[in-house]
């Protein structure tokens, strides 16, 4: 068996050049008066300064870590979609956008994209079809984040089983794209954004698709739940006890034809807990590098996101391993797997 | 050494008479018309009524599981602080109260109370008091749940560290009494009830407690976080690595001297995980039996819920089994432990 490609599905633009905040913040300061500016093509950020920010961090450590190719997204806690309003989203989503097209041109061996949608309270999600089309046919993105609290910790739009979604998941079916399941920032201050509104959407996610028949609805779905699935592995028992009480059928048969696990769970025993429980064939590699926790785990002497060590440590055998780092996100991304067959992988 | 007594630290009245939900059902119907009732003194509950719903169920168990003694309050999703306003909420937590109260007189080998507070949403958490200490000095409770979101999945009160919170810890402090952090029923869509709110609220306490100094305010305070933590230990490494970031000591000095959990994981993987990542002089005991996940796990064929198997089978010594029975306990609930001396325990 070959070796497999290591492809990280988890990586955001965490390291953009300082130029694309400032543009934001000059967009936040006048959300009540945009035609104040400022336009998308203030921004200015040359390919030297894209290059610079990937080299210097996402790119080194990929390097330093042997990872091959990262499924690459603009910056999850950034989107902010309660910010402003559907314009406000749509501009900051585009702009954003575009900087993870360009790094996938500056890179193609070790980037492709990911968009974020431009989402907005209350709007419907079919608003976000155009960019959502734009990203997948002009950029070559494979897949997308899905927000599915765009208020920010408020909870407001209804669950991803609801039809509210569905003009959306037409869409990613025509495409063949998948989603992963990812909320941005929190601005509820019961809720530290990465430490709890992460995890718990990443829960609530799974919980929705559980208790409702959406996969019914669309077989070829596909939801990729970051954060090693929130609390759900480690409650696997309880939530195949609910699903049992609610006469669903087994969870392998129910959703994980079109529920994955990626594995950014930060230490050794989490990924075990995950590779025992969760079947191989539903776990994708990733480590949200560079991403919440960055330092060094005293411990191991290792980085907390470097993930890689714990499939490499894990007590598994070479085959599943390959799935894991390879297969199944072939499997998940068709439009990945097309490009790297493309290109003789 | 001994056989530890089987404290059962999470238990809840989920098996009430009919008499009690139909009380409440009026209480409701008549949120805006209190004085058509229904009065307290209208809810008649027999001893004889009392003894069969008990040990038809929770007792039956106890004896078929052989555990010894359960901390018993009242049903966690009835609480529904977030109906009505304070007064409803304070009538409802007296008569629940007292009904556990006379399960522990009936009962006092097998079960001793812990108090649902009067919370409503936006009401001061000083207006608990009166309950918190009427439930401890007549009633001999132990311990109390405290509801981090009583408005039932919309998350409006400030987060645990915040100053709001602290006339009911500086009470807490003064009787010697831990809180189990539990939420009740989701009135939020987006979040099932017992898959998601809460294990969510679960993870959102802990980290309400990790990015504040609470515990440098009170350091004797004790809270119980109960569903083994929800997301907690399987993201131990992130919570660490989150704490690092932050500046905060090593989470065993900044939170494991007030923070524990329970066990309430309903399959072995999980039960590992928790025993082998958190200390054990942090882990107690429990079940939520009879809960939110009553059937037969096909996997097993025993009670997804009886988690006296997983700790009975866990890779830990005699020892430490004996501390997350009885000993953890026992330090966490000072209050039962003077009880348990005093019978000769």
């Amino acid at each position: 068996m070959r070796k497999p490609l290591i492809i990280d599905c988890h990586g955001h633009y965490t390291t953009a050049p300082a130029a694309l905040e400032e543009w934001r913040k000059r967009q936040i300061a006048n959300l009540n008066t945009p035609a104040l500016g400022p336009k998308p093509s203030e921004l200015r950020i040359s390919d030297d300064e894209l290059r610079e920010s990937i080299e210097a961090n996402q790119l080194r450590l990929m390097r330093a870590r042997g990872s091959d190719l990262t499924i690459f997204s603009p910056r999850a806690s950034f989107m902010a979609h309660h910010i402003g309003d559907l314009e406000t989203s749509k501009t900051w989503a585009a702009i954003c956008n575009e900087l993870c097209y360009r790094v996938s041109q500056l890179f193609p061996d070790h980037f492709i994209g990911a968009a974020m949608l431009p989402q907005s309270p209350g709007a419907d999600p079919a608003t976000s079809i155009p960019e959502l089309e734009r990203c997948v046919r002009e950029y070559g993105m494979v897949g997308i984040n899905l927000n599915p609290d765009p208020s920010g910790g408020h909870w407001t739009s209804p669950p991803l089983s609801d039809r509210h979604w569905y003009p959306l998941y037409e869409k990613m079916v025509e495409l063949d794209i998948p989603a992963m399941v990812h909320v941005s920032t929190s601005c509820n201050p019961c809720f530290h954004t990465t430490g709890a509104h992460y995890l718990n959407a990443d829960t609530t996610a799974f919980m929705q698709c559980l208790t409702s028949d959406l996969f019914k609805d669309f077989p070829t779905l596909k939801f990729l739940i970051p954060h090693g699935g929130g609390a759900v592995p480690y409650h696997w028992g309880r939530f195949r006890g609910l699903a049992q009480e609610m006469k669903k059928p087994p969870l392998s048969e129910h959703l994980l034809n079109n529920i994955f696990f990626d594995t950014c769970v930060y230490h050794q025993p989490g990924i075990d807990l995950l590779t025992n429980v969760i079947p191989v064939k539903n776990v994708l590699f990733a480590s949200e590098m560079i991403g919440a926790v960055r330092g060094i785990d005293p411990e191991t002497g290792h980085y907390y996101d470097d993930t890689r060590r714990y499939i490499e440590a894990a007590d598994i055998g070479d085959e599943d391993r390959f799935r894991i780092f390879e297969g199944n996100a072939r499997h998940v991304y068709p439009r990945l797997d097309a490009l790297l067959t493309r290109k003789g992988f």
